[in-house]
């Protein structure tokens, strides 16, 4: 609102109002002015600042000249710097003169009562509430942006309840700190309350997007605790109180940004003046703040990883034991998702998504729950979410939703932190994979998309994975942490690479060197010669590679790489056999690697052994040790690869938040 | 999509492909290197452009370096100057060498075949479609800015048919006249197309914003004219055609700006490669324009007026009379709701706000037809809607949507063009009127607020107008042209200002002089001492003073107006006898008048008598006169004040549209 108030005086009677300390008070000389008069002076009380603006001058008073000319050019404004002790303890007296006159024709008495309000939060970013803080109206973004930031209170404090966002009970000081503290400061003599009334609202349709609890009481207990806006709720009377000067009101976010929802929400605090008996008060002062809130947010490969998570199920007892070492070595707790909890679905990478939001005050890890819906349906609501780990999900629901494989979560990834054209993502670009345009095809569920580009902070990009029976990204790409260039490199797998390593064994003399040689199946078995003579599979080869490239030159682009940021990792792919059209695996996939910082967890490919080593393995440690990675291959054919997935598929990580605070970007 | 495609050799085979004119194209040199090779040099042949890019410097072949180290660092970049004549009529050829080897180890041949492929349409807003722009996906405002720009087709242009944009026909020239152009140019040899696919997309989410015709046939007649995309077709594959390198496709828009929908369309033309048998095609060039839909635009008082509708009921036919002559005089045609439409709903103003909408080819009206549901219903929809006359509404429907009087369009009025701190709004700011931030207050419906905001380009104010029993803003302001200053000023009620102007009529010794004297009602007349005297009169005004002061202080600060920019009207408010919290004009609301240029239509008060003169026609003449306006007062007593309306309330005014383009701002 305005701070300037134009305040009407009266010749007839001395009027009364009050001034909110920090605004301005613009007098109605004019109106007031009896018919004749063609001057007046001004006098007050000594707790007011009296200034007259002519000729746009400004003279404080006193001042050398004693009478101004009635004319509307002619402003006086009245300021005051401390809440009154008592109500109408100020005066402002305008006297209006005839001419010459020297005695006054009229006089209008103002009474004057300052009040301090003010409706205050964590504007500037650095953990406390600001006092005072000018511009609160506006949320800006950037290292200089102002304005205060909300969590979605999606975690759950207290086991066997709610999520702590879907109540309107405020539990544990656990779950406080989950909420941003907002004051409403109110300076002045008690008595002003009786005549007046202090409001605090949002707009209705925000009225479903926060919970505002109230902490009343010197002690301000649990059950001083009142839920006073939000879940439909938007505007609550503020009763004053004789011993709190301060109100203190506990914020928390209810939903996400989405569509529709640009996250940001505004309060305001109104104060209103009784008029006459039987009307409504009128509004006579604004305070307003305005809160984000905080997004999700991804973490990329190149983040510290905390948490591993992987199932157990029939026949992977092996592959489990190998990731824990893995897991060790890397510093990382493992959670074992039980085969009850599981029932045989493996695929923790499809299942969710684990990310964070964060506030300047407080930050916590976030799951989102994928729209798939398969045996682990259950697990991040029951088993991930908890106290200060939070959930999110969005249902396919409705014409345009139906959910396809496109919405497992392998097929969401993100990229470290890059800087394209001058444009930077701090915490780099979502990923996400898509079907050609042509009628029918799938395409991630729209509620899923619409989430993840309203976040705004890791701006999308789509690429085409649907070539893929699967139909996800990491089926083809990867981001391995490095510490030259820009910190990582993208590894996508290439059969070109592989056709041409392959050719290079054959010219060295290792033609009848056999494939899956190792694997124990003597049926499986094929001789690089052989491989190198297939028409159909180099076909589907070829196909697969232009599929690959039209992503590499997409990503290229959107992320700013150099041919010397691509690591092109050999892998074949072959025609599935429930869709022929549609490319799987040909061995296990490289690519759809585990990546525990410097550690990674990658599918053993059963290449052909010369020299008794794995000529693939070879090959991607010559790729990749120089980077100072760790190469672990793991066996994850009989459990994984046969049914159409990898090490990365049934996996998860958790990982650390990025340093970069998400506020201090530009998207 | 990216403007370099990454492009496999073959040392085994000539391999082939089609280079896109204008794009790049980088050669991997290395992938296709034998094992031992060292150095490399390139060949092509005259329709190729080669380049080789070394330690950042581009330099063309032949250059005076005979060959280049085979080093990923090296690279090899191709563009072609115009299409091919024939498939594989050029040829860029790469050796490879060992060490000092003078002959080559191996050779890998590509053939290229140069297409033109470009979508384009008038993204310098020029009104002609631009051939080969640059950047045609980012639409940018401002006078430098970029990016087409699409009408919702929502006139109706063949009568008793439906509205333009419900329908998948196209059945005149005058409605694709609506529809911008769009031009996919396809040049090259016509064999390309036997494995090459060409697909004119859009994504799934604005297959329902838009409807694309394609225009075939040398003559492209009407019937030739096939609906393509849009009403939820997303693709559609386009044929080549022998006798046509540009293929005509005209879009219209079918959805305004809205929660959820920027307004942003973004068409693609992808390029498909065939591959194997039984194989999709794979991707590999993709051209994108994007499309911002106009917004909906208001006009305020300072433009000129064009044509005013007026109801004729029974008992009005001198209003109507005296709105003809008003009209009349500024030039305006006028338009008579016949009983037989209105069925004696006369408030024209409440059912329909006329603004418009533009693109740089064109530009129409367009009705915005209000949620309210009373007689006049179905008139925007019958009578407005016409060839070029477009018809919008928005159905309060669901939760949080019911209609109030708030939602009437006496209620949505917009300022003229202001600058506010640094800010410009070259086309004015949206006004609406709402309730107090108290629990029950009511609003404008949800649906209409999120409709006037996310036009974006009138960025709305919203004022305190629910103190009033109908609760609109034209009920205590309205803007005036003038010549001087920022163009306008902003006329309030005021209370204050009334009771000053019959204080001094008293002090001169007409305290007698009777308030309504003139209408004919003995009854009613009442002493200007009598007034007063009413202290419960007074007490209302002050109070109405309050509100509309607060409204005053606000629309200061959002328009950023002076004292000088106002003209505070004298008027008298009273308790309404419904509902005797809400207050009700007096005596007919004088702000409450037609504006059409300089001529005022306002309703006339029934003022005190005073030498032969109304005084309050009087004052309001001696306010308005110098700034050039002609007052003519009407009598609108009976049949429009006495039911709680005035003059605006039975009137409605189509104007000229801003000759400030909307694109030319910055929202």
């Amino acid at each position: 609102m305005s701070e300037q108030r134009w305040v009407r005086l009266s010749t007839e009677e001395p009027t009364s109002t009050v001034c909110v300390l920090g605004t301005e008070m613009s007098l109605d000389v004019c109106g007031a002015a009896p018919s004749g008069a063609t001057a007046f002076d001004v006098w007050g009380t000594s707790g007011v600042n009296l200034y007259i603006i002519h000729n746009g001058e400004v003279l404080k008073i006193p001042s050398c000249v004693p009478k101004w000319p009635l004319d509307c050019k002619v402003e006086v404004v009245v300021t005051m710097d401390q809440p009154s002790a008592e109500v109408n303890e100020d005066k402002v007296r305008i006297s209006y003169y005839k001419d010459n006159g020297r005695t006054p024709m009229a006089k209008a008495l103002l009474h004057l009562t300052c009040v301090e309000i003010s409706l205050d939060a964590d504007t500037n970013r650095s953990g406390t509430v600001q006092r005072r803080a000018k511009n609160k109206k506006n949320w800006t973004w950037g290292p200089e942006g102002k304005g205060a930031i909300l969590l979605v209170n999606c975690d759950r404090d207290e086991p066997q309840d709610k999520m702590d966002n879907e109540d309107k009970k405020l539990e544990s000081f656990l779950d406080r700190r989950d909420m941003s503290l907002m004051i409403l400061t109110t300076r002045g003599p008690e008595d002003i309350f009786e005549d007046h009334q202090l409001v605090l609202h949002v707009s209705a349709s925000d009225a479903d997007k926060v919970g505002v609890f109230h902490a009343q009481g010197k002690r301000k207990k649990l059950s001083q605790h009142t839920h006073v806006l939000g879940h439909g709720k938007s505007s609550y009377v503020v009763e004053p109180s004789c011993d709190e000067e301060e109100h203190h009101f506990y914020v928390e976010g209810l939903a996400f940004p989405d569509i529709g929802f640009s996250g940001l929400v505004t309060f305001h605090a109104t104060l209103l003046e009784a008029t006459a008996k039987a009307l409504p008060e009128a509004p006579i002062f604004n305070d307003t703040v305005v809160f984000r809130v905080a997004p999700w947010i991804m973490t990329p490969n190149t983040l510290q990883p905390i948490t591993v998570y992987v199932c157990s199920i029939k026949g992977n007892a092996d592959f489990v034991v190998e990731i824990s070492k893995l897991s060790k070595k890397a510093g990382c707790r493992l959670i074992i998702c039980p085969e009850a909890e599981n029932r045989g679905d493996r695929w923790i990478q499809d299942e969710m998504e684990i990310g964070y939001t964060q506030a300047p005050h407080k930050s916590f890890p976030v799951v989102f729950d994928s729209p798939r819906k398969r045996e682990l349906d259950g697990f991040p609501y029951k088993a991930v979410l908890g106290p200060d780990f939070g959930y999110v999900t969005r249902k396919a629901e409705g014409k345009g939703n139906s959910v396809s494989t496109l919405d497992s979560f392998g097929n969401l990834e993100v990229s470290p932190p890059v800087t394209v054209r001058g444009k930077e993502y701090p915490l780099g670009r979502v990923i996400i994979g898509s079907a050609l345009p042509m009628p029918h095809g799938d395409k991630m569920v729209k509620v899923v998309r619409d989430f993840l580009y309203a976040q705004e902070v890791q701006s999308p990009i789509e690429l085409y994975s649907a070539w893929l029976l699967v139909g996800h990204v990491d089926e083809f790409m990867c981001f391995v942490p490095a510490s030259d260039r820009k910190g990582f490199r993208l590894l996508l797998a290439s059969p070109s690479r592989c056709y041409k390593l392959l050719k290079e064994k054959e010219q060295e003399g290792y033609g009848d060197a056999m494939m899956f040689d190792g694997l124990g199946k003597d049926d499986k078995e094929i001789s690089i010669t052989a491989i190198l003579a297939d028409k159909s599979l180099r076909s589907i080869n070829e196909y697969c590679q232009k599929c690959i490239d039209w992503n590499r030159d997409l990503l290229k682009e959107e992320l700013e790489l150099e041919e010397e940021d691509i690591i092109d990792i050999p892998q074949l792919f072959t025609r599935s056999s429930y869709s022929p059209s549609k490319a799987v695996a040909y061995f296990p996939d490289i690519v759809n690697m585990l990546v525990l910082g410097k550690y990674l967890g990658i599918p053993k490919p059963f290449g052909p052994i010369i020299h008794e080593q794995c000529c693939l393995e070879e090959e991607v440690r010559r790729l990749l040790e120089p980077l100072g990675l760790s190469c672990t291959f793991i066996d994850d054919y009989e459990t994984y690869h046969k049914d159409l997935g990898e090490v990365h598929c049934g996996t998860n990580v958790r990982r650390k938040a990025f340093s970069f605070k998400w506020w201090n970007m530009t998207p």
